[in-house]
């Protein structure tokens, strides 16, 4: 492809992303082909000979576009948003054409220079506290997403705790410390934690303790649930050095109490000893209100933070950003260097080599776009932006209030995410609920395993109408919602925070869930009755 | 930014990158900023308000490319190549326009389901086994780097060990049998592997012990290197649970004995045992190529193969390609399934959930930019494109062997890499260059970190020379080249392999090599005498 075919492509390109964008509500917002839809479509091996453009481009819309589930629609309200703008795709679009695997400085200083002060400014427009911009010891760092931001403080983590445990032996004695030491290791989280802190404690080859937050403390973990655990890991002869916190859990948009929290890791623990993370992902958006910075002050005792701009700050995927108290911390665990990766630059310590901030070597030129969306936007817009959206949700949360006939909430709405259930005519009361899962938390199960299919409580027969109210909606293709289960409480859970997402698609996704529930409801109840 | 000021945006950015590739070449290849540079460019926060378009791409050529280090100039000759073509930038431009964290088949079939397809025709075009064909049990993936996919595979190549180990017992006893087995893994790799593999170890949080190889069998890792190497771990009471071979290593492009390896374990070790990897990031390439397909078939004894498109097939950094034999290898060991990542599609599992195939959850559309490259330049394109670069580097080594009174080539040159030393008039011959540095090699030492700076030998003197030579090259801009260190050898390495490189550019190579050597010898010479 020549200069001139390329020209011509790339605006055929624009030209069609334009129009999906014009037209995106347009479409059904979840897909609804059949698995291996696309393999029938495509031939069997590549072509031998290179094809036109022309008929490339036609088979995005003929074949491609069936098999999208559009993020980008205002009908779509499910996990959590992932939005793109229009000077994102062009921050995306020049990372391209300027490829670099930037894993040291000298492969490309812009791409990490660019990276410093970007971060550095949005932890500013954040309200960060100072530890986290890189004139100190701190400093951020662009990874792919918030999974792959813990996996990387987890295994930093681990590192900073046995170097620690091995101080001062050497030879077999550090290594039977160090192994002795490992099958201790345990990381922390709240039952509401991402999955991914599960799955980065298995990447790191440590043991995984959830603990059990309650419905009394709208699903945030407590300085007091901390103390439990940590006596409890005594008890268990296990050595905690990980602690993960949630600004916005998954299920509820729960926020942690990270000041209590703080404060007993503190008042128990020496300095250094467990790593406190902040996962942000969803939610740390939200710091950039001040009304929400208030937040962020707690975070002066935590180790790092993470947030994705790729999430509901207009950026499109990938674009997550850890912040670190200590950019040693992550480096000292991080750091292999062979003769080819050296060069005078890296060697005088006076430049930052991203590779040791990570888990990949390689990486690209991500701070272009984060660049081009606070310049677009500018912070003003930023905030205007999280707060049209905040108001929405509470607007969205009121109506779902005002039919209490229909619907319950199950935890306080919040970041624009209401969660609720169908009310259950014949239902026990919320209270009741808990007492039902109480129980088996206290067994010791991961909460958010808890389905209990197999009694016909109230429980089951109110999760199964639930179930069934989410499943017609999602089958419809007219919005795309997600469900839960929080505390054995199957949920739904409405989430509108898209560039493209106004009152009158809130609207019309709160009457669909009227309507369908009105429905299923009154069926459930003629055929019993 | 609506959709007519994104039409005139990307409009203006298209013909700056047009620009920009057509014009790459009179650039500085290498940047030579001051560490610090962009800093003092850019104001210390980000607007308060909304800046326009062209205020912003105006600062891309101010301050931006003066600190781009232009990977797809043919004056960079550095590392591995990292191409990017029109068509692969605008799959990125899709991409980006589509966004989808699509951790599920349901997030967008399409995402999943392109990948699957195009990763089969990539098999095929490589040449690679049936048992890598997703029809199979096997399959490929999409990771961003190869250091990810290595790392992916040796914490999948330890959950496979460890439930092998544990088999049959639970509680305790299966915790302490997992702890004990844990603190004796090791991984394995030749002193040649890159550096990730050593990293790859540290994530998983286990013990990496690299094998020497020797210049006699042009730094290859041999069957009988792995026998010593198990029988070492026996003595040591090691577990070996992942070797990792390589076709193309990074400082000479050595090819592994890929059949002699796997007939050692097959014969010394039960099946599933020992995850043996193919790491083919940049060589791999070749195998599109009918007269290097014979290497493949050796691969239908190994557990996975990796290779990045975004090195020599024409598709912008990130697209490393895995494959496995068998699926399930990654998904038992990498799966983590909240309530929230359920749905109909996964539980029947009849559709590819790729989050369980990878550390991150969350993953871009990669697959349109190589779905568009395959598609572009169609098979056959891809080999001429491979052959040519071939025959380039040949073409180079030719004349580096033309000036054997200035240059040393210390590998067989292979995939246009070619590796020389200056030719020190005084240096003992390479037998004995040999001997010096085995005696390193045999007390433990991974030879990389060979770098005899302290005594004053010969060989310090040419390595020294050569150093000379590459630090004087590279500061001058008009080509960029790396060094590595071999067998304590200082080497400068000289691959050619972008899509925009061509003979002019590699004699204008040489011929800046050859005068500086004569400039730098001579001027040593006449200092010593």
């Amino acid at each position: 492809m020549n200069a001139e075919e390329f020209r011509k492509a790339a605006h055929a390109a624009i030209e069609e992303i334009i129009d999906y964008y014009d037209t995106i509500q347009n479409r059904r917002v979840v897909s609804n082909v059949e698995p291996g839809y696309l393999r029938k479509l495509l031939p069997s091996s590549p072509p031998e000979e290179g094809e036109q453009w022309a008929d490339i481009q036609k088979d995005i819309e003929a074949k491609i576009m069936p098999g999208l589930t559009h993020w980008q629609s205002p009908n779509f309200m499910a996990f959590f948003p992932a939005n793109a703008t229009y000077p994102s795709m062009l921050g995306e679009l020049y990372s391209a054409a300027f490829t670099a695997p930037s894993f040291n400085w000298i492969c490309s200083p812009a791409v990490t220079e660019l990276e410093t002060v970007v971060l550095d400014w949005l932890a500013q427009t954040l309200h960060l506290p100072n530890c986290f911009l890189s004139e100190g010891e701190g400093g951020g760092v662009i990874q792919g997403s918030a999974s792959e931001a813990t996996a990387t403080v987890v295994v930093a983590a681990r590192e900073r705790y046995l170097t620690t445990a091995c101080e001062g032996l050497e030879g077999k004695g550090r290594e039977d410390r160090r192994d002795q030491t490992m099958s201790r290791l345990v990381v922390l989280g709240s039952d509401q934690s991402h999955s991914s802190l599960a799955k980065a404690a298995l990447i790191a080859g440590v043991r995984y303790k959830s603990i059990p937050c309650s419905s009394e403390n709208d699903l945030a973990l407590t300085g007091a649930n901390v103390q439990a655990a940590l006596e409890q890991c005594k008890c268990e002869d296990l050595e905690p050095f990980f602690l993960l916190t949630t600004l916005g859990t998954t299920s509820t948009c729960a926020v942690d109490r990270f000041d209590e929290i703080t404060t007993v890791i503190r008042e128990t623990r020496s300095p250094g000893t467990i790593w406190i993370h902040v996962d942000a992902a969803y939610a740390g958006a939200a710091l950039v209100c001040d009304e929400y910075a208030h937040i962020a002050k707690d975070f002066v005792a935590v180790d790092s933070f993470d947030m994705n701009m790729h999430k509901w700050l207009l950026t499109n995927f990938d674009a997550s950003c850890l912040f670190v108290r200590n950019r040693k911390d992550l480096t000292s665990a991080l750091s292999v260097t062979p003769s080819y990766l050296r060069n005078p630059f890296s060697d005088t310590g006076l430049v930052t080599d991203y590779r040791d901030w990570q888990i990949p070597l390689g990486r690209r030129f991500r701070a272009l776009k984060i660049w081009f969306v606070l310049r677009t936007y500018g912070v003003n817009g930023l905030k205007a932006h999280i707060r049209r959206h905040i108001t929405l949700g509470e607007k969205f949360a009121n109506w779902i209030r005002g039919r209490e006939d229909l619907f319950r909430i199950i935890a306080p709405p919040a970041f624009a995410l209401t969660v609720l259930t169908v009310a259950n005519p014949k239902l026990i009361d919320w209270g009741l609920l808990n007492e039902h899962t109480e129980t088996k938390v206290s067994e010791g199960l991961a909460t958010s395993d808890i389905m209990p299919h197999t009694s016909t409580t109230e429980l089951d027969h109110t999760n199964s109408l639930t179930k069934s109210v989410y499943e017609r909606i999602n089958a419809s293709g007219k919005v795309f919602l997600t469900s839960s289960v929080v505390n054995g409480v199957y949920a739904i859970r409405v989430v509108s925070a898209n560039e493209k997402a106004d009152e009158e698609h809130l609207r019309k996704a709160f009457e669909i869930l009227v309507r369908t529930t009105e429905d299923i409801v009154g069926q459930a109840y003629k055929v019993e009755s």
